[in-house]
């Protein structure tokens, strides 16, 4: 499979003359495309796109040639919120049958008729804050992280089952969610140190409210940080202390349930009559009532009750609101079950649900950045309008789990009834991480979430070849997306499920202070990753254009104008030939210099006609620096 | 490529245990599956749905096997009113490498994960008229059908130039819309044997409001028929004559626009303060206005006026409901620019309008029909919801086209900018085909226009090889859709595009009393074409599955448990194999008996093995008819 073919993409290289940070409604874009001149001689070129529902074509005009390359450029009018695209391309030397059509749209290129769906899109809305697009997150399950001084005061709670540090973990029956560790907020505080040299720039918190569970997504109330967490004090220190190095941090709220404990929930239950009662879906006789995914200590947020709205979004001292305002100061939320909230049966308020959220976190601080769950094909609902970004599966874990597979198989995917991923060559990597991804605008991919494994998944240490965790996550870092590392992905800790991934992070093992060892010490591999990436405009704001994806072996650009970076994930040996169809000879040429990054065992070698070889031994993967990208100038733009 | 895989649909083989006549929020159906055992034995099978936002997978059981496929079935339950779901199949013997997962979806079979958007659905909406699915559609464009006696006596409109029946019509240019031949109701009525004979069910009529062009999509009043086609009591008659040979009569509204005559836009125009002001997008000062992609003479309506939806719809003399109504009796509409209507800017009102009208046509009539134009992509706005069907071009009449295109391309494709459609073959007819109705439940699908060309597009003689026009529509009589002819089809007409295809019909040539003449007579070739369809349910009812498609043919099964039909449709000479991995015995031998229907040399054959070979000498098409298709004995349902 030739990937030497036409390319488009959301990034600065391809899109421009728009106002700077956010593109108008009614605005005239300028769309770039570059068609390889090896690839067949494209004799007109027009945008696609839909205007108030009606396709509408603008031809594009040529710029010229540079590099082996094409370019074309036409306007467009943004004619509404989310403006679909794509490129027709009129071919005559392909092949011997003459002229052909062929559309380009963000899962690739066809030789035939497309639906809408993988059209690209351009959006009004309000972008996500540039740090989002510049971090390296990492997650936190707060009882198993770390455990302070303070936290051997606190009596056990009575729903809890205590475990000492050193036990392991109960990954499956009744006492999962009810293993208390004992992590607690300053615990983290005073590991901040770790997560600086790791490079992060963002701790995710899992829930802090009090629970009658571990994992705390059953909420007893929004009013107050868990007392067995160190309390709203212990928050505000948590934060300050963050902040003062530079790191932001994000909270997690269930907008699609409370815990059957909650303070509404109990009102509402005693007393049919009660506001809270319209907070949730009681029966007429008020003797059921609806749940998440029918498990009755987490009933389900009634989203149409005006009260509610109030109360957890719009009020002064809202839910939403008041953790992100002093003292507190989070600066953001992830919206736990994105996907389910505000959805039942036939009503479906989620969106308006994402909408009042979104605008009342962005009246509190536009810089704050607001994340949503979305397990499966996300895409549908990340318009970007309210949601920054997606916490998914879909588009790049999952399918680098399958490529990436090794022969532990039998962990859990993501609640399928899969035994373990399917093992998928590259080439089909690939097309899953474009068809999950395509539905995305290009500001929305690079505000979702790249997770390797999280607290709901297997690790990928468990599920991959030896050496997969490492290829994977510098994927991670270097496909558009924010990297998130899960709390002990540095140490190699292993999980088959999404709670017995949840690990006590092994701290004080060089002390001999605890039996918990490291798996493998991934942490200056991970803090280069971080370092390399903040770094480098190319992996965060740079153009992905794919140049092999075959078996083993994955190997694509990221590219501005001013910089760019190659690079290559091999699973087993492999040697892909790079040429001057794919890259410009000053390009080419910097691939004699060492990776700024590499993993395993890979280098660079010259051909006869200066073409480059890269090779890898065993499962390898890195990253080179390279110039960037030329486009032929513009003379004027297109008429 | 095989098509030797396995196979779901939403007709009654492989959806049951609901409801009869609608499926019910809350419902719980039975979903089947047949697997080809030559394919690989699956050693498990779910359904995957997404509920409420969040995906859930329900183990099959396997019914049995018979005539070379294993059946399995599963229960899920229609949790919201658009209930999508695949299949997710584990394979344990397709290859060497092992267990693999497959996800099946309306677009196909992948090896890999995918996106929801192709998901197979179910619905809860109010289906469509049963009248709807059996029919035959003749489109009528009255200017150019016949003209009655009275005719003579109207007085050349002003904005008209008159022409003589025998006049070639002026395709492109100032004169085309205003050529002015004369065509009226009467006329119509005049000629209700030649619907009859031709097998008619129903007349759907472009618009007969009074306007300032030959189209009339301009109207100038909604309140009352064009005097130039006779007026009110022409279409009364017009209705009782066609009501008594048991034809249905549609109707075509622009809810879009309105012409810049109409008495509403007269009014709004004069006084910025008037009611009919804000029927329509003014700008501040009132020197201009919104209109249908920019022409001015067709000002769009804007649906967020109160008293434009009280008096386009809900009125009890609305606009919508008055011609459904005694004296009337219209038995349905079709919605013009059914896409852009309600949407514009950021404002998409789109959903909305639909679901207004819809409600006020079934309160009305609830045997009533209501589809609506929507050229491209129509699966996004064609839920089932409000609109029953779609006039579209995406999912059948671009990739026909495209498949029997001849050697004139320079044709206007749907207003796209290629200089004609893209030639492709078989296998990629079927992707595009696939893809582009993917989104359409099957109750939709079924509703949705099977048009070979219309009165806004090039004839397919024009487009096609000698011989697809007949192959072509025989393809529109016998996959899911509703077949329409567009008046002149039946003689062969041809046409350049939209405007060059609304040619004047070829009467009377026989008496000598006309120099029209049809191109071909193939009337005896539409009506046995109808008259088979509406007597066959495998073709009404039946599901679809396709055995061949490959470079020059296609060949596919519709079928029942009753009754069922093989449907070979080929371009240039080709043989085909059809085997017991397919048919059943009984099946193929039933294929031994002559064809129900054909066009041009087929024959068949019988190989070694009691296979049969479906031959094709140039360009060919046919129909036989099989016995239905067997499921295994149901023991008790699944689990």
């Amino acid at each position: 499979m030739s990937l030497v073919v036409p390319h488009h993409d959301g990034s600065a290289l391809y899109v421009s003359g728009h106002a700077p940070g956010r593109i108008s409604l009614g605005e005239v874009v300028r769309l770039r495309l570059r068609v390889p001149q090896e690839w067949g001689s494209a004799s007109r070129v027009w945008v696609r796109s839909v205007q108030d529902g009606e396709p509408r074509y603008d031809a594009a005009i040529r710029l010229g040639s540079i590099d082996g390359w094409d370019w074309w450029e036409t306007a467009m009018l943004v004619a509404n919120p989310v403006a679909k695209y794509r490129f027709l391309l009129e071919i005559e030397s392909i092949s011997a049958s003459g002229r052909h059509y062929w559309n380009l749209n963000a899962q690739g290129l066809f030789n035939r008729d497309v639906a809408d769906a993988a059209d690209f899109r351009l959006t009004t809305f309000a972008p996500a804050p540039q740090w989002l697009h510049q971090a390296t997150m990492y997650q936190v399950f707060p009882d198993r992280f770390a455990r302070s001084a303070q936290a051997d005061a606190h009596p056990l709670p009575d729903w809890a089952v205590g475990s000492s540090w050193e036990e392991p973990v109960v990954a499956t029956g009744r006492e999962t969610p009810i293993q208390f560790y004992g992590g607690d907020l300053p615990g983290i505080t005073g590991k901040l140190d770790h997560l600086q040299e790791l490079g992060i720039d963002v701790l995710y918190l899992t829930p802090f409210f009090p629970a009658r569970s571990n994992h705390r997504y059953d909420a007893s109330t929004f009013d107050s940080v868990d007392p067995l967490l160190g309390g709203n004090q212990a928050l505000v220190e948590l934060v300050e202390a963050a902040h003062s190095r530079g790191i932001r941090v994000m909270g997690d709220l269930t907008a699609n349930h409370t815990g059957d404990a909650h303070d509404w929930f109990v009102k509402a239950l005693a007393d049919p009559g009660s506001e809270e009662a319209g907070y949730y879906y009681f029966s007429e006789d008020h003797s059921t009532y609806e749940s998440w995914w029918g498990v009755p200590s987490l009933p389900k947020l009634n989203w149409s009750s005006e009260a509610l709205r109030r109360r957890f979004v719009t009020d002064d001292d809202s839910v939403v609101a008041r953790w992100l305002k002093p003292p507190f100061n989070l600066d953001g939320w992830r919206i736990d079950v994105g996907n389910m909230t505000g959805r039942l049966g036939a009503v479906d308020l989620n969106h308006e649900v994402a909408r009042l959220i979104a605008e009342r976190v962005r009246e509190i601080n536009p810089d704050a950045a607001l994340l949503a769950e979305s397990t499966s094909d996300a895409a549908p609902d990340f318009t970007g309008e309210h949601w920054h970004g997606a916490m998914t599966y879909s588009n790049l874990t999952r399918p680098l789990w399958s490529w990436l597979a090794g022969d532990a198989p039998h962990v859990n995917f993501f609640g399928s009834p899969q035994a373990g991923p399917n093992k998928i060559e590259a080439e089909t990597f690939l097309a899953t991480h474009q068809d999950l991804a395509a539905g995305f605008s290009w500001g929305v991919r690079n505000s979702t979430m790249n997770a390797l494994n999280t607290h709901d998944t297997a690790r990928a240490t468990t599920v991959m070849l030896d050496g997969g965790q490492e290829v994977g996550a510098l994927l991670t870092f270097t496909l558009p997306g924010v990297p998130v590392l899960f709390a002990g992905d540095e140490f190699g800790l292993e999980g088959f499920n999404g709670e017995d991934s949840r690990t006590p992070m092994p701290w004080d093992w060089q002390e001999g202070k605890s039996s918990r060892h490291p798996v493998k010490d991934l942490r200056s591999f991970y803090s280069a990753l971080g370092r390399l990436r903040s770094g480098l405009t190319a992996l965060t704001e740079g153009g992905l254009r794919w140049i092999h994806a075959e078996g083993d072996a994955l190997v694509f650009v990221r590219e501005t104008a001013d910089s760019a970076v190659l690079v290559m994930a091999v699973r087993d040996s492999a040697r892909v030939c790079v040429d001057n169809a794919v890259l410009s000879k000053q390009q080419l040429h910097s691939l004699s210099a060492p990776p700024l990054h590499s993993f395993g065992n890979i280098s660079t070698s010259w051909g006869n006609d200066g073409d480059v070889l890269l090779c890898a031994d065993g499962i390898s993967a890195g990253i080179w620096s390279l110039p960037g990208t030329c486009v032929p100038t513009v003379v004027g733009g297109a008429d």
